[in-house]
């Protein structure tokens, strides 16, 4: 839809409707169109360029940790997928086939990869001969594809966006400290990049990845009270490696199974972007992650020295990701776009301020409108993202904080999730029928089993069992 | 296969057997692998490394043209794919269809994008409405998927990655001239940063592509006389346009189709760059593309101080892509590795070098060993680095000048062909039907008609009719 007719319109309230208000940021944001593909999306240039910068920075902080980057094939031959039990049994129901190649059927189907594990077990048995060939740290950036029944954009699109690492080492130890090192990537990305604290901690037996040993996972609360799994990191231990003949020769001269690990971050991350810091008036972008991060709108720009002023200006401000708006739309409908697209800081200049040698920054996050003189603007501004990033987490830790509850029994516990959305942290047993059973009863899913364990009690808050771990609970994305 | 065992056997040489030469470049300079999906490969680091400083350096080339990013769906529904003749008969015969998701087949069967044409115009459909929405000037970096039946590394495989730009626009003018702007952006990259001279020019009507009014394209020539075709640029006109129905109001509130251009570059580039630059020891890679320009290896490591001291020059380089080869392998091994693996400079460093204050500085490109005081080393290695990129593209382009030949008439036309492997020029009348011929008795084909045409006669060289344009003709991969 063309941008004239879309601005006029206002977004839904989020406390009105929540999924109402997020559908319409993604789409006046402009950060995705629907297409002709049921359940898949057009990411457009608002939104790409979020994932190009997350891309950037995730990509040079694997990089520091010895990560290479590798590209495999989007296809995998339905033999090869089979060959790990659990894992097919996780995907094969979600995958997409390919059955023809041009005007021939192929001798085997092919899927389109939900996930590259079959894969890299496949490539890495060539390639590991001796204990000299390991670790093996390899990424790649790419699409995969899972046929989801219901999708919503970004959080659940039957295409996205990702990364996958995929990991072979020596040890157990080692594969575990790679799993564990990765996690803490993510979570350090996530609360310095993007402003949204998480939980860190492992997932139970139940929600763990199709053919993992151990599943680690970040987990951060929407601004509904929602919990949102935003990256995982998995161990496969060696059985990903004795299923397809991963084998090394070891220093002492024996042959030796290597241990695996896989973790990936996706374009999910966008939409948790969205339902953590957005508000009414559209998205709020932290200043780390925001592709612009300055917007210089000029103010009776047809004025002599008006818009010289600004790229002046813009110019000054160089060390920043800085635009001019110098658009013919006028200035109020400037304002409301910029903010329906979440950039930190806008800067209003027109005549009276240039005389006056000074302009008005205003902060997208709490609205403050501050007059700065032109002289020390670029000290200023610098200032300002560095707050606006802190005070976006801490609002975000705040909100996630206000919404973690204790629950010391059942009771409890079916009030919390009926009547305050958020975490709810419980005692639990560790069996998989007491979590069904509570999912069954509330809905509230086992989110995870925090590194930092607290003791809230000795006994299981659904089944009075002993109780094993304390376990985040919630509902979820 | 793991690394010792590769490198101990040598590669064939280019002069004795060209294709399996480059195969054995491929596979020992470590920059793919073959796998179990037929016509598919795994890019490994060592290959896609330069993938990403292509991607790199490409897309801000791009940016700097206001090109935006972004990412549509990879399928396409049959129905859509069809929508513009001559698009569908070029690419139907060649593409995957997937026909299930999941465990249900699908209503309608979709394709694996061969290209996105159709995918952007039905979201440009969408997209524009007003003058105002227009130009459009997007690009994804994507992977592709044509099923072809022959395949080779890098230069045609099942799948392959690459970037297509999508642009539409209010003229035909405006359109022409971004197909010409973006052909001038990849002959300059090949140029500038590939070391590769290229011939621009335009396809005839039988090798433009499907769908398009005129396809521009890049032709290089490969070391073994080969025509390789670079990069292409189209201009469709408002074919699509009319096909999709995508409209804009003018200015003067008219209603009027758009006209479009697409433009794509591929992994098929680090083909070229093999084939131009590689020689009997393996890759040789310009510097501007090089991960890594200068390997520093440390000579008798174990001795007190030569390890610290390598350390020490990598700090001193770090303007420059550097790193040091500190593992246990023998010099010599090391050597070799590097040669294979096409880093432009080696520094080696030893005892008696420190003592001397000095390094041994190796070319790639012509094996000179230029002694090097460590007190000038920064400067040293920035001025050999700009030389042996210059010094590349002039030796490419004196074995192009040296390969290309005219034929006055279709015996010496025939002559080159069969004798002297290269470029033809001569002169063509144009007609389908004769450039079919050609290709039936010689097996040459047409490469481009220049832009810099050149009057070598007055009729076509093979049939006598009138000439109408001046057509490079040659073997091609």
């Amino acid at each position: 839809m063309a941008k004239d007719k879309k601005m006029v319109e206002q977004i839904t309230s989020m406390e009105k409707d929540f999924a109402q208000w997020y559908t319409d940021v993604v789409l006046k944001a402009d950060l995705i169109d629907y297409t002709s593909v049921k359940g898949c999306m057009v990411i457009k240039p608002a939104g790409y360029a979020i994932w190009e910068r997350i891309q950037a920075e995730l990509d040079k902080r694997f990089k520091e940790t010895g990560v290479e980057n590798v590209y495999l094939p989007m296809f995998i031959p339905e033999s090869l997928l089979q060959k790990e039990k659990d894992h097919v049994e996780g995907f094969a129901p979600e995958v997409a086939w390919v059955t023809h190649g041009g005007l021939n059927p192929l001798q085997e189907r092919m899927c389109v990869r939900p996930t590259s594990e079959t894969l890299f077990c496949d490539f890495y048995k060539n390639e590991i001969e001796s204990y000299r060939d390991l670790p093996k740290v390899y990424n790649q950036w790419c699409s995969v594809v899972r046929w989801e029944k219901e999708t919503r954009p970004f959080l659940r699109s039957r295409e996205f966006l990702w990364q996958e690492g995929h990991t072979a080492h020596a040890t157990a130890e080692e594969a575990e400290e790679r799993t564990v090192q990765m996690l803490n990537v993510y979570a350090k990305f996530c609360e310095e990049v993007l402003a949204i604290p998480v939980i860190k901690g492992q997932k139970s037996e139940k929600e763990k990845f199709a053919g993992a040993e151990a599943t680690y996972t970040i987990e951060a609360l929407m601004h509904d009270g929602k919990a949102l799994q935003s990256g995982t990191s998995h161990n496969f231990g060696d059985g990903f490696a004795k299923a397809f003949g991963i084998q090394y020769t070891s220093k002492d001269n024996k042959l030796e199974y290597v241990h695996q690990t896989s973790w990936g971050m996706t374009t999910r991350l966008i939409g948790a972007i969205i339902m953590v810091h957005g508000d009414d008036s559209g998205l709020v972008l932290p200043p780390r992650i925001a592709p612009t991060q300055v917007m210089i709108v000029p103010v009776m720009q047809k004025k002599e020295g008006v818009l010289e002023k600004a790229a002046e200006l813009k110019e000054k401000l160089s060390a920043y990701r800085v635009k001019v708006d110098d658009s013919d739309k006028n200035p109020g409908w400037k304002f409301a776009e910029q903010e329906m697209r979440g950039i930190p800081l806008r800067v209003e200049i027109g005549p009276r301020d240039i005389e006056a040698n000074k302009a008005l920054v205003v902060r997208r996050d709490n609205g403050e409108k501050i007059e700065v003189s032109l002289d020390e603007i670029d000290t200023k501004i610098g200032e300002l993202l560095e707050d606006i990033q802190k005070n976006m987490f801490e609002k975000a830790l705040k909100h996630r904080e206000e919404h973690t509850y204790v629950a010391n029994n059942w009771d409890e516990f079916k009030d919390i999730i009926e009547n305050k959305p958020g975490f709810v942290k419980a005692m639990w047993c560790g069996e998989t029928e007491c979590e069904e059973a509570i999912k069954e009863e509330t809905s509230a899913t086992t989110r995870c089993m925090p590194f930092t364990q607290e003791n809230l009690g000795d006994v299981c808050v659904h089944c009075g069992k002993p109780a094993r771990k304390m376990m985040y609970f919630g509902k979820a994305y």
